[in-house]
């Protein structure tokens, strides 16, 4: 596998544009297209929210059809909570980009990202639909990935290649971030973060959704930044074949390969976002092994992940383990406190449930004043483990999140 | 019910004290004594953490015991993940205040809170016991309110006179927070938050435990400063029989009367929690309505009250009530969206789950630059409701929590 500098027009086929149509305030790009030259099939997870936005519902339905060509983002309104009105402006998304491209509305698929409870500026999105289209190009893979940003700083995109028997084929993607970061995704189900991944692989429709599936559960749905979930979490792959490699019909070695690679390719873009989190400071991996189940490994993986607590002292370098210890007991797994390590880096703190006497102070807090920060938790009452992303509350996030609306 | 300025010594017989032991490094009061002239039976309640802090393992063992006469309290050190040397700290602690009181160490309980991960400076509460014990009187119950204080601003007590045929009883209460505050107490089972109470009511067992329990349902185990659960939260409630009523042995009428005075009382008292939260600047009331069930309306009112998004936007004065729409649908309960109304005190934003149009923006803005900020979620789904109480997320929580233990 070779990591590529590049984003979803990296692989064979695939074409991409973004634009500023005033939808943001701030007159940031906000409109972003992508396409494939070709019918490619598509699979895609949604936020388990209850409250899913109206382009979620609008995609879900779309995607009963066996192939797509298109998907329309807008960034700065997460047209949510607007009702059936809602619903046909996400419909009517979709069909104004469909027109300009000389397509049917039923292949483009739709995501939106911003503030929830205000109406879609379609009229907007329809002035700027010509000039976003006739932008689509290999080059504007980057506007895209900037067109779907909300409060990102930085651009998230990646490529890989890999050999699949004898034919090199290509996983591109682009994500954003950055705050109300906690997806559960379903497939056909749930997070606001956006993903948009492309692919020239050849592979059905099936096995397409469960290498999403299976992919989803060990990276975006392994993040967090402030323990909020979205109702506009979108995650849409594309797939068209251009790569002329043997279809990836069943769970076959191919197939292994190919989910090896997405996998590795959303794990990097899940940890993307992490870093770009909302006034984060610090990158914080967290790891829980030795559990009983795979399930419980993630909850308390994920739970630690969500620590105010933690996450404060980690801003300020004050090497306060003992939040790991109350993060543990609350996150509603069953353990034998008894026999729980903990470790930092490669100090162990606390040895069977009680705090290490001589372990090394200074070099724990040498530990706490670097940009990564390593938490280990072993449990050792199984062979289960799973590692969670997250990163420190800062006073920024605050600040953020105090004057984000207005 | 008559409200009386008092604490845990208003009701007859109990007499309390407060030192500063040097627990603590600031020098503040950190050793707590609570003392019953006569034997009183006693009930509990503890955080469900699956790590437990020592005190909590001793306490939980004597509280099998019939009747109990005090209850010693330290802060600055939270005697967690200390092992068996923990445990037998506590139950010194225990003997050391049983030694000075003349009783025998079974008759006195104990509770701690403060970091993680340190072991009890013991022989410094040695030191320090014989002048606790001599401070006791009705006057320093004040002094016991101050001492189990940690990062709280404010002394929390609060005492009730209640009727019961013809007798009067009184309960009296004095509470801490204010931060890792999001129990989940179980009788017999888990806070840190740390709560006493008195009453010179005559009661059985049973019917205290009884109503201890029901009593935290609505009020402690419905706050949350940052969706922290401690390993230390402990409700410990003294009845000492002394205001001669005819006890109270079922679920009576005169129980009925108790249960309403005691909920009365710790959900004001966990208020003032939430009101000295770490940081707070705003006290935040969400009432979920018309759910199915009340594990649903409880959940859901939880779980909103523990969004960093939501209370930053409100710290902020930001009216961005999408929050409480990415809440709702987040918080794990089923609802049918298109029937959900969100009302801000009394101006209703979010209809039948679509975002009302006209609604009055400017009085919504000056809603949110108050102290208090009422949220209600109507799902028209049930008959079920149920009130949180939380408060915003401060620059100055961060600040607090990034600099705690060093």
């Amino acid at each position: 596998m070779i990591i590529v500098k590049g984003g979803v027009t990296t692989p064979k086929g695939f074409l991409a544009s973004g634009v500023a149509a005033s939808i943001k305030k701030s007159g940031k790009k906000d409109l972003a297209l992508l396409y494939s030259e070709v019918p490619a099939i598509a699979a895609a997870a949604f936020t388990t929210n209850r409250f899913q936005a109206s382009p979620i519902k609008i995609s879900k339905a779309l995607l009963k059809n066996k192939t797509h060509r298109a998907v329309i983002v807008n960034s700065g309104n997460a047209n949510c909570a607007n009702g059936k009105a809602g619903d046909r402006d996400a419909l009517l998304m979709t069909n104004l980009a469909a027109d300009v491209l000389g397509l049917m509305g039923d292949e483009v698929l739709v995501a939106s990202t911003g503030i929830i409870g205000r109406r879609l500026p379609v009229e907007k999105i329809r002035k700027h639909m010509p000039n976003l289209v006739e932008g689509l190009s290999k080059e504007n893979g980057h506007l895209f990935s900037e067109a779907i940003l909300t409060t990102d700083t930085k651009k998230k995109e990646l490529a890989v290649e890999v050999d699949l028997g004898g034919c090199t084929i290509t996983i591109g993607g682009a994500a954003k971030g950055v705050g109300m970061i906690y997806p559960n995704l379903k497939a056909e189900g749930h997070a606001t973060m956006l993903c948009f991944l492309t692919t020239d692989a050849a592979i059905t429709k099936r096995m397409l959704e469960e290498a999403l599936d299976e992919a989803i559960r060990e990276s975006f749905n392994m993040i967090s930044v402030d323990g909020d979930m979205s109702t506009n979490d979108s995650c849409f792959i594309l797939a068209n074949a251009l790569a002329g490699n043997a279809r990836i019909t069943g769970k076959n070695h191919y197939y292994d390969i190919f989910l090896k690679a997405l996998k590795f390719l959303m794990i990097e873009l899940a940890k993307k976002i992490v870093l770009d989190g909302e006034g984060a400071t610090k990158f914080i991996e967290i790891e829980v092994a030795g559990a009983g189940n795979q399930t419980d490994a993630r909850l308390m993986a994920r739970k630690i992940s969500t620590s105010n607590l933690l996450k404060a002292c980690i801003y300020g370098e004050d090497p306060n383990w003992g939040r790991v210890v109350a993060a543990c007991g609350a996150s509603g797994v069953k353990f034998n406190p008894d026999k729980v390590d903990i470790i930092l880096s490669d100090v162990k703190v606390l040895s069977n449930g009680v705090s290490c006497k001589n372990y090394n102070k200074e070099k724990v807090k040498e530990l706490f004043k670097k940009g990564r920060i390593y938490i280990k938790v072993d449990l050792k009452g199984g062979r289960f483990k799973a590692t969670a992303w997250t990163c420190d509350l800062s006073k920024r996030y605050v600040e953020i999140n105090a004057e984000y609306s207005t």
